[in-house]
């Protein structure tokens, strides 16, 4: 990387189903409140996966040509109108999402609910494959220097791992069971030993996820058709729901003890979908669902900066700008590379 | 009814699926700890009807003769081993379910929890459709003057609807959507006007209960197939489900704003039930369901007596101990019939 | 009050302490998102007398001349870029303190401690003793027809008194303590009603106050000196202190219950003060304070408009814009002219 | 130790100020519901030191003979009537305080709270300081193999330290200030550090406390005049106050930034104290204090048998039982002996 501004930006544009283009594109100009990034390192989602394969999530729809990527880092090249420029040159981790911050909503805190927010690679905006982002200079966070530019991009899932505990009110000493073993769930299953958790039991269906999850500090691992059945306050008290699996989220609320927590975090597939509501009333459950984050990241670099949570460990190779789609469809290849990183500043790179 | 202990003591007792006998039986001797009741008045709860048609409600079985009845009040005439005396004459109402006290659940002060928790008419042990009754001193509550035994027997389900706004958080200001108008759904529907919210809207398929709920302090009455769809904040603040509907509750989450609350208080007929799932995430709704209630009973007892809650307006009409059978099959006869009280002390009773 | 801004606009101007000055100033241009208001209506607040009297409150000093008033309610006449043009002609509230929207607290949903909020009539930022005022479209509220312009400019200081309730956690049934009858407490006493508190007590050294918050609402009026001591959980739950009498302060935490809740409305006199620390430490008392309020305007409305509230009630006169020195004074010369209303748009008012 | 019961039991008794005697006393009989436990190991505690020297902490004065001592681990060599016999032989921490858990505050799960609570080595309760001990079965929590008898004597000030932060929310990344680095201030750090606090910054008069600190996790100390003030978000998340001296608590509160919460756990001096009234209404900031703990056996030991807390290292030495006298002025002598431990069932012991 350097700090020179080139003429033109290369971008990984997503063209229908299974159809990324290398384009040129002007570099951006950052608008007021706004600076222009240098990216630097981009992790894919499964989010990103599904958009290139499917053209769609829910009622989001790709309906005309999209940069995909929302899990960034990168070097503050200049800044727009009315921003510090002492910024420039500093290295950041975007936070993806940007609220309106004039609604009932933002002004309540929640700004990640916000029905006008503005989400890096999701439709209609663009995202972080691509060599020059503009972005909001109130959700780029200055990166310590002991974090690198992976671990930078990887604040975005942790992000989502600090929600979830924050809804799971996970106390010193709590017993947390995460079901799945993604890249959210190593991470939800991390903040929740990084928050004191003193047993963090992970269940998934892949046995090599396990093995990845007692890398990652899960004290037990557990094979989900045989949760221990709950049985008043013994049991766990809370379930972190990683897997968007219906059936986990049943089979987990059946472990938790009475007046447990339970947080959804995992996309469930379909709009409605079977929950043991018996359990819940009968238990006192408290039950919620995560969309996103907010306020988070000034947490999740302080996590990653202490060493209480590994990021790096979960990258599974590096791509170059012109290699997204292998990044993308690494996974299909070989579901073992849970975290494939593309920098955009380089058209291949040496995995 | 008078203050001098019959040697024996009536009751309606259940043999088997639809068939109450009366019996005599020893009056109870209160143990330590216990006051000797003199049965004043006794509503007829849905789980009664269920007990009586049924046999049995979930793992709950009939397999003995059984008393039912929990919505109790009474006057004290007698007090067991280290027993304040200076209850011996007072008129109380009897919180029904008395919990070990000892469990970790108990000591935590979710004794609605406790494991080992004895509930009146709930087997096996024996309800309130009886002359007289022994119950812990700690689990009556002296009734104000301004309070009728009719009202000391509502306290039960009043305390219901005290809970789940308790679990609601309602705010002044709220607006709460409340599906199902029978007697919970109309005691939660006053203690959210009573807790001050501005709009608070019922449901229900039945008319006549709409009219009810209008009675009883309703803003508005809905249609439960034609709840307004929540958009942003737009939408109902706090959901009380009291139908035990699934489809109320899903159609009912619908219609509640992002960061919005639900309480599952209506029983769910079956063990798994389906939830929008999607929209509890995307809109980070919390959910949680209620069973029974914990420390209700002094605030349910200020709300009625203040007058904030109307108790006495339920009732739908007086038996005697010899009309039990009557008045579990009132609702049937007559679904307009919502709350029979039976009088213990009275073998018949003018309606 | 008509559509048609005048090309200057009337304002009263304090220079210097105890000297306000009628001046005409250039009507305002609205700002992108601001809108004009034609001001209808402001309540006169102590914080006003005291700018007036004192010429600073702490560490806002008036040090080059100031509009005061905060409490304000209006017409918007024009709308200033990028806002929605429908909001001409709407009849309004303005919520006087705007926010930065930008720094981490504001994302956190508490913008009323933004350190960069601009708020009417505080320094450097003028108020609404004026003709017109422009003011941010989001914090402008749109009033019901059934709100008067007084009752719309007193949902300012009614927002103190939600807020207060939000941070006492008031439940149905609560017995809650107010001391201090002037504005704040009473509207803080009315909030606790509204929300379902069965008993609200309200202490003052004034008799005529205390008579006042009978009428209010209060179900007890106390002497300060006086307070029942708490002993256990007889004591009151909450304890809303609007006196900023640091020694009501300290006797009222004397009377609240094991585990119950404080809140600091009324401003201390001091950077420190005695308060019973053994007290909170023995019987866990939670304690905060309040600084303005964050999204209470809504519920205010709805509270105000359902009856809950009186507003109205509390006005003791109106003055025109020439006699806001009048108006700023009179509590001086009658303790019992508890809110003066100024009305900018007439210069002289008919008491 | 041996499971053989003598047919005495000795015990270190305080006849007034300063003079422990020895006596020989009938081994307690455990009545219904209680277990007998010998004593294995008891921390001496600064209210133990305060009985001896001044015969009363505020109300709670010694107006009999007296056995000390409530910080206890042993083993249950016999069951009272009605207690699970497999409690026998087991080794367990004793959980000082038994309440009633009858009364309102033990209902709503305060029981820490209970005004008829009885708690050892406070009058009138002889304590531990005892050969043998006999104690409810429900507050005597087996120890893990993983914990040594000095471990287990030390739950109880470990409970101190989860309470407090359970009081004040500690999430994982927040930046906690411990004032006072006493056993209560380096347990309270050692939590908050297990429960994922980022930066724990400890501060006290005495440098070699505060090089204690820094070996049990502190990440900082600091000098107590000299901290670092607040502004908007930058500031400490938390405060606990853990030294008892009001300036203390008010030079800490000046360093907690906006809506940070503050838990006085310390024992204040005197029944009132100057506390930044302003800075916690302006900042509104959430304070409350601790009076011991409530349900925190179990996750005490469960941070202890995880590591997560350091326990045996803050033992100064071992006493026997007839060197009470000893282990009570051992802080007095050396101010480095934080914590000595009397081991009941040697006489002498080396240190």
């Amino acid at each position: 990387m350097n700090g020179l501004i080139d003429a033109s930006s290369d971008a990984a544009v997503l063209h229908g189903t299974g159809n990324i283009v290398m384009e040129q594109r002007p570099v951006p100009v950052p608008a007021p409140g706004e600076v222009l990034v240098e990216v630097a390192a981009v992790g894919v989602c499964g989010s990103d996966v599904h958009y290139y394969r499917h053209g769609r999530i829910g009622t989001y729809v790709v309906d005309k040509p999209l940069v995909l990527g929302h899990e960034a880092s990168g070097v503050v090249v200049a800044a727009g109108p009315g921003v510090d420029g002492s910024l420039v040159g500093r290295r950041v981790a975007l936070e993806p999402g940007v609220p309106c911050r004039r609604c009932r909503v933002c002004r309540s805190g929640r700004y990640n609910l916000c029905p006008e927010i503005r989400f890096l690679g999701t439709p209609p905006v663009d995202g972080a494959f691509s060599r020059y982002l503009a972005h909001d200079a109130d959700f780029v966070h200055p990166l310590p220097d002991a974090l690198s530019f992976d671990a930078g991009a990887l604040l975005e899932p942790l992000s989502v791992g600090v929600w979830a505990s924050w809804k799971a009110r996970i106390r010193p000493g709590d017993c947390v069971l995460v079901t799945g073993a993604g890249p959210i769930g190593l991470l939800a299953a991390q903040v929740a030993r990084a928050g004191g958790a003193s047993c963090v039991a992970v269940s998934d269906v892949e046995p090599y996820r396990l093995k990845l999850a007692r890398r990652f500090g899960a004290t037990e691992t557990l094979d989900p058709v045989n949760f221990p059945a709950a049985a008043g306050t013994d049991g766990f008290d809370v379930l972190l729901e990683c897997s968007g699996d219906p059936s986990a989220a049943a089979s987990g609320i059946g472990a938790v003890r009475v007046a447990g927590r339970v947080v959804l975090v995992g996309m469930a597939p379909a709009a409605e979908s079977l929950l043991p509501t018996q359990a819940i009333q009968n238990r006192e459950i408290e039950l919620t669902g995560t969309f996103r984050y907010a306020g988070t990241y000034p947490t999740a670099i302080r996590l990653a900066e202490s060493g209480s949570v590994d990021l790096e460990g979960l990258v599974s190779g590096h791509y170059g700008l012109g290699e997204v789609e292998a990044a993308l469809t690494a996974g299909s290849r070989d579901p073992r590379l849970l975290k494939p990183v593309v920098l955009p500043w380089t058209s291949e790179s040496a995995r």
